[in-house]
């Protein structure tokens, strides 16, 4: 049996699952301090015999093999968890093998092997929720130390928000992240109804967005997810977006097929983590 | 021996060199109608027993193993060269393997194999000339289909110049390849002299691509060749401008080996194209 962790800033989501990577049970829990949420994990894990373990966690963490710090959480506004080992603890906790890389990596691995992305060679996931996170499979090889969600972007001509990012201000994430919808209307995007002309502006970035990444790492399918993605009204304006902002200067792929929901919804995370253990062994 | 096409624009460049790829012989001529060009370059490989031939060639060029108009050079302005099957008339006059990529990749794979990404698995060759194009090795691998000099930017502040791209306007080719530099300022980017403001401004556009590429890509280096570059007071500046930009938000490497100039100088293209060639069988 495999196990999984799926390791958010607000919630841990742990999963164990046979050969065929099919979940036999799963459990989630608050993200508190590592000591007391791992001892739940270890409590939720001990009752089972398993080959690997695969990890996909919140961060930033340390995913460079080698370094000094490699598995550990760095520096992050959850204190409790800045700088901890979160790798070794459970590598000496199980004596089996224990992969280990981003939330978003891991949701970009759920969906490269058994969702939207699956067959293809090189795929990008996004995901658009309080923060934009990136992950992109080159080859059939998971891409590490990306943050593509802090890329620089053209300012929409109607926009004089400054960007949420305390590092960029307006990024991709400073002016297309949940937290910059909701503090440009003053009201959570979720409450806009989706006839808003925010979703106009949100697609004008993320398609420019978009455009970028598929200059730059030419992948074949684009899996868009997160909170804010749930407003489905938002993948006809990005297609549109990422169409006109190219002006035909590279032949798009059907954009109906290239710019696509997860197909896993909201299990991407665990199975992709799932599929790291698989794949530690 | 090996058989090599730097086949741009204005001239090819065409050579041959031994198994060590050592160059033994060297012509360049200019770039006319294919039949005329072409007819030299046979002329000068015709005195060889070529085990295989590179091509880097200008563009844009169909690389798509497999597509009906694999090998040839699609809509270019050079009207001759229109839908040429370039690489289908060199491999009819040769029947040897042949490489065949697009011009700034081959210098891409020069420096990877010989210059200043030796020994590195994923570097980025970004050529800023007359237009501004983009290679990425990823893994060791070359990647095709990549158009990075058509990304999308943040508008300097002081910069009322609209860009001078066709598809894009104000894209990164249209705010800061060599011609932009020329209508920005009413004078040739060679003829400003290396104190002007022109070559802040040009910084702050390639810092800030170059910030996208590393959230994007995470090469282990990049290399700035082209004719702009040549401007070797532009190199601290875009160091400067790529740190400033970034805030912080990824530790970078040493800037001063992070960001280079070609160590090949203008032989990382042939130099590409042999390797292509030595790789083609």
């Amino acid at each position: 049996m495999y196990g999984a962790i799926e390791a958010g800033g607000t919630k841990f989501v742990c999963a164990v699952a046979d050969e065929n990577l099919k979940i036999t049970e799963r459990i989630s829990l608050p993200t508190t301090t590592p000591e007391e949420t791992l001892a739940q994990v270890f409590e939720f894990f001990d009752r089972f015999d398993l080959e690997a373990i695969g990890i996909g966690s919140f961060g930033p963490i340390d995913t460079t093999i080698g370094s000094p710090t490699y598995g550990h959480i760095l520096s992050t506004p959850k204190l409790a968890w800045a700088n901890y080992d979160f790798l070794g603890a459970v590598k000496s906790r199980y004596n089996i093998p224990v992969g280990w890389t981003t939330d978003v990596n891991g949701s970009a691995l759920g969906e490269y092997g058994l969702g939207a992305g699956k067959g293809l060679d090189s795929i990008l996931y996004l995901t658009v929720g309080t923060g934009i996170g990136g992950g992109a499979i080159i080859d059939g090889k998971l891409r590490e130390g990306l943050e593509m969600g802090h890329i620089l972007l053209k300012k929409h001509a109607l926009d004089d928000f400054s960007g949420t990012c305390p590092y960029h201000g307006g990024c991709l994430e400073g002016l297309a992240a949940g937290p910059a919808i909701g503090e440009r209307y003053g009201i959570k995007g979720a409450e806009l109804g989706p006839e808003h002309e925010a979703w106009d502006m949100e697609a004008y970035y993320l398609g420019q967005a978009l455009m970028n990444y598929v200059l730059t790492l030419n992948p074949q399918r684009i899996i868009l997810g997160g909170g804010v993605m749930k407003q489905s009204q938002l993948f006809p304006k990005v297609r549109h977006e990422l169409e006109l902002l190219m002006q035909g200067y590279i032949n798009l792929p059907d954009l109906n097929t290239f710019v696509v929901p997860p197909a896993l919804g909201d299990d991407a995370g665990i199975t992709g983590a799932l599929l790291l253990a698989k794949n530690s062994k």
